[in-house]
């Protein structure tokens, strides 16, 4: 099996008002040292042996995962087992 | 400035039907290849300088990000200057 994880965040000139949310609560529950947070998602993907992730991967994120107008995203593969 | 970021999964016995759900959708998709589809959050928080990782980040965590009743998390130091 092949494991991969993609990250999804979004982009920067994208507003991201629950990691500004997100800081402000933070902060207000006493830790001044924390600047800034931001979020995002990621989707561990297991996929068999066969697939091939330069092909596979883009499609799933093109078609499904992600929303390329606010978002961006890029992967890591975590386990290749030929 | 220091930056981490937190991982934030369901626990392994807690049912994913996010997950599920975006299984399903790739599979019928056309991506036989695609085993199985699991959803996670991420936090990129930078702090400053003075921060004491091992305090902060299980603090936040803790108090905030993780919903312990049903979720987990793991944290990557993915900068840290002096």
């Amino acid at each position: 099996m092949k494991k991969v994880r993609i990250f999804v965040t979004y982009k920067e000139s994208v507003f991201d008002p629950q990691g500004e949310t997100i800081t402000a609560a933070v902060k207000s529950l006493g830790f001044p040292e924390v600047k800034k947070i931001g979020v995002g998602k990621f989707f561990d993907i297991t996929l068999s042996d066969e697939a091939d992730l330069d092909q596979t991967i883009p499609a799933i994120s093109e078609k499904l995962l992600v929303n390329f107008n606010l978002e961006t995203y890029r992967y890591q593969v975590l386990e290749e087992q030929k």
